[in-house]
């Protein structure tokens, strides 16, 4: 390509709006444009980006056997009230953007494609010969994001490469999802990215087992929890670790402790010489399911773990039939609604009474009780009395009645052991999610019944798997992770152009003719090649150059009357002075480098 | 592609719900499967049909120096209210589908992106320098159609390439839709398709001048009309000729005619041996108006002529300063609206009078007098005399009053003159429109701001051309122009596959060794090639290959033995004997003809 007919379209200026590196380079490097809040038009040097990582996406997963076909955006409401996903998805979260046709029918705005592609195999796969199959696509996906942010990271229009796989058994989804993992680990190392492969919680897609891709950079929304051997990562999400051992209490004699407003844990070690491993704290939950029951509860647990809300949402959906749709801590607001008669807050005891909830109120009328492993451990431990300014001596758990639910509700950390042989520690980073799989099992193919006859003649439901990618996602991960102050230094793997050809002077016949030389050269070896053909000043080029950065530049300046051209490298700023003959041969040499 | 892991999932039966032939060999070749109303997902198959098609449609435009891109589906209301259209596209006619978000602001799903490229372009192209500039894309549309039909041919949800131009000069527009205009001829010859580009109304897109591009097709939905020697080509809905002679009247004495009954024109003629083209049928409308007026208009024409209301929709906008939402005939429900007085269906005359509009009725209270030249050109003629069962004699028309406009409201027909040397008549065939070009002139630019700083430093509203091709239309068109009794017969332009290799039995070693060696040896030549690998009948396979359309099929059977293979074409099942060592260059040579 030609600058003067692939119009570059840099800013001067980093705009304002963006608010992380990725997002301000993509800007002002005339990749996107935005259109509205979370809605970005992809340039052509961004469309480039797009159809690199997507043939790459699509090499690794023809290799494993997958199918790529197109799916509708625009998906018919009863399917996903088949499903059971319509209303969560539309009135509930709202997430899926939906509308009425002329003839006043429900559509959604697919963010993902479960229930089209289920119901499709449906009709095509009826027996276990033809499985397994795998369904994937690239394709446009919408979310109605309530925060939409950091451009394309996490917009409410954006490219996603979701696939979907049926089997005729548990064990070969399970063979046919590690195959997947291995197909992900390569499509991300062949798009040039260090990424770690983390357990993580399956959210609202349901299923068995999840693992997701993150891209390591400190701009990432999640929290990955590893150990240096690599034997263990898994999303904070999900994470699962041996706290630090608490403190003992010895000696202790008060029952009752006058605490005057030391509502905070380091108050309350502070002035009673107490350690915050010897504490229990109780903090309270309102829970709404579908059916519209409202259930408060009481989550316990040590005093210097924190509560997780993703751990505790699954259980709670676990232990009750109906589906959880909110989970928000209950404050003094509560008291305001009448809901509860009175809330020491900061004083609160894990034998917080039944009582205090309102006979009037819409609120069940007791409190679930749940205790974190780390709190349930303890021997014996302080919490508070329910009553401002005062706490208490609890000499041991079995003398509070035995309603509670014990599980584990608590945020991995740093510094926390992985297991309970507790060799190795966690170590914390921040990572961009690119990818995730699930094994979905049957919770999909058995609401929309989608059946097969197996070997032994009788039906049953299909096994599902599906994976996903974010490749306009991936595409800003992979600026989070390679930049510097000049500009983005794309992987050359996912680059719009492997090699900028940078006349200084493109008025001089001697240059203009060798760089339309190395041009035509390069193009007829199938390199993508862009030829800055501006009648510009070389400053001008060469910052435009460094800013939508092309692994490599070759410089057409003074020294083409000796017929010796420069080799420059985005990433270290190396030159190399090469002859005409041999720059073909030098840039392939120096780019292969890069692959690796 | 091997069959086993590229399932073909073919219908044994045909679809009932297709209605045309290329609707039906879709569905039951497994290429596509319906998931709404006018909503498919393409299966593999047709997946490989739209990117064959979409790396033709790259290669031309990229050749006369498009850039392509990728914009957003989802527009804001705000910026479709600048343009003007969001009325007409969402409460009006409401082809657009729309929502809202979570904020409650709208949004639509786009048909069409002048207003999001012409918005861009405001905001990047600020001076003649960067200009001409061409931008396009290869995307999703959506269209809320009243009766969504035939497949992809009139679907909600397909896709299409569109393209948008940029020029600082009408001059300059003009000659690059020229270019577009030979790159479209290239693209759909590349395609192997038959086409004719035919002169178009601009319709809601708006413009100056506009083409559009037909496969000629029984079941098309255009009609076209068009001279032997290729000198003239139009949409009817733009066609313009002149119709035969009328018969002169003569003799004749009477001035008011009874004609009790007498409704039809044919009638007329038979009852009082008049002849069609003597007699001026007047046919009332309805116009109404963006800014809610509502005009009744009389449309006088020839009796043996009909009305193209394409036309007098055209000429009313102009005439107006309002756009005109809705047009439609004025019945005998009008009277029961208390619009009317009166009104003598089926007798109505050039002077029907103002009188009978109801003075309390919300329509203008004068008649918008239209006549078509058909008409005007008579100098005496038969018409309604305004009352029941009369028919009268007008000597000439100046005997009436002036207001009429005169204007072309003619459907051209076959068998009219092409011009006034009165040399050709016209043809009429059926047409599928797959492609449109326009000259949008300023029309977006200057409502959305879009201005350029001139060659002579002043700002201008820039000049657009747009360019679209319907992609999955015209995957559709080209199986409605290739086809037989046992399926597609596609050109191997646009084929899934070039070849498919069928073992009679997979199971024969011999077979499996040959099959595979063809497979590897077409492969490693970057042929397209499809091996069947089914453990199943040869007459299942050959069915299938003879239903999904496959150009060529390489039969590996018996002969295996003596290393012979035959090499057959799907369009004229001529067959070939070829040895294994020729198979390759045989294979070359028969497909070359296609080609052409």
């Amino acid at each position: 390509m030609r600058v003067t007919s692939f119009p570059l379209m840099t800013l001067r200026d980093a705009p304002s709006e963006a608010e992380i590196i990725s997002h301000k380079l993509l800007l002002q490097g005339g990749y996107i444009r935005r259109v509205s809040s979370g809605i970005y038009a992809y340039m052509p040097l961004m469309l480039k980006v797009i159809e690199k990582i997507s043939t790459i996406i699509d090499k690794e997963l023809i290799k494993i056997g997958c199918s790529k076909l197109l799916l509708p955006q625009l998906h018919p409401g009863e399917l996903w009230e088949k499903s059971g996903r319509w209303e969560g998805y539309t009135a509930g979260e709202g997430i899926m953007f939906n509308l009425k046709d002329r003839h006043e029918r429900s559509y959604g705005l697919a963010p993902t494609h479960e229930e089209v592609i289920t119901n499709i195999a449906s009709e095509i796969l009826k027996s276990y010969k033809q499985l397994p199959v795998c369904y994937y696509q690239i394709q446009t996906k919408f979310r109605d994001e309530i925060r939409p942010r950091f451009g394309l990271m996490r917009g409410r229009e954006f490219i996603m490469k979701d696939g979907y796989s049926f089997h005729s058994s548990e064990n070969d989804l399970k063979i046919f999802y590690k195959k997947m993992e291995k197909s992900y680990e390569n499509i991300f190392k062949n798009c040039g990215l260090e990424t770690i492969g983390v357990d993580a919680d399956s959210g609202a897609i349901g299923g068995a087992a999840s693992k997701e891709f993150m891209v390591t950079a400190y701009a990432g929304e999640d929290s990955i929890l590893y150990t240096k051997s690599g034997s263990y990562a898994a999303n904070i999400e999900k994470a699962v670790s041996i706290p630090k051992e608490s403190k003992p209490i010895i000696n202790f004699n008060k029952t009752l402790i006058e605490t005057p407003n030391q509502k905070a844990i380091e108050d309350i070690c502070k002035f009673n010489n107490i350690d915050a491993t010897q504490i229990v704290k109780v903090i309270l939950y309102l829970g709404e399911f579908e059916d519209n029951t409202k259930v408060p509860i009481a989550a316990c647990i040590r005093g210097d773990q924190n509560i997780n809300e993703i751990k505790m949402f699954n259980l709670l959906n676990e232990i009750y039939d109906s589906n959880l749709i909110n989970l928000s801590i209950i404050d003094n607001q509560s008291l305001n609604n009448d809901n509860l008669i009175d809330l020491p807050i900061g004083y609160l005891g894990p034998d917080i009474s039944d009582e205090i909830i309102n006979k009037n109120s819409q609120w069940e009328k007791q409190w679930i009780r749940i205790i974190d492993y780390s709190a349930s451990k303890l021997k014996s431990f302080i919490s508070g009395a329910n009553q401002v300014n005062f706490h208490k001596y609890f000499k041991s758990w079995k003398y509070l009645d035995d309603t509670f639910i014990t599980s584990d509700i608590r945020n991995a950390q740093e510094g926390d052991f992985v297991s309970s042989e507790k060799k190795e520690t966690l170590i914390e980073k921040k990572g961009i999610e690119i990818g995730h799989i699930f094994q979905l099992g049957q919770k999909y193919s058995e609401k929309l019944n989608a059946k097969f006859s197996s070997r032994n003649g009788g039906l049953e439901n299909l096994w599902m798997g599906c994976y996903g990618i974010g490749v306009t996602r991936l595409a800003q991960a992979a600026i989070e992770q390679n930049h510097d102050n000049e500009g983005i230094c794309w992987p050359i793997q996912i680059a719009p152009f492997n090699v900028v050809l940078i006349p200084t002077n493109f008025k001089d016949p001697l240059q203009k003719n060798l760089s339309e030389e190395i041009y035509m050269e390069f193009k007829k070896n199938n390199i993508d090649v862009l030829l800055d053909d501006r009648d510009e000043r070389a400053g001008v080029k060469f910052k435009d150059a460094d800013l939508i950065g092309i692994p490599f530049r070759i410089i057409i300046g003074r020294d083409s009357i000796n017929n010796q051209v420069e080799l420059v490298s985005r990433l270290n700023k190396n030159k190399l002075k090469v002859s005409m003959n041999n720059i073909l041969e030098s840039f392939i040499n120096e780019s292969k480098l890069m692959y690796n």
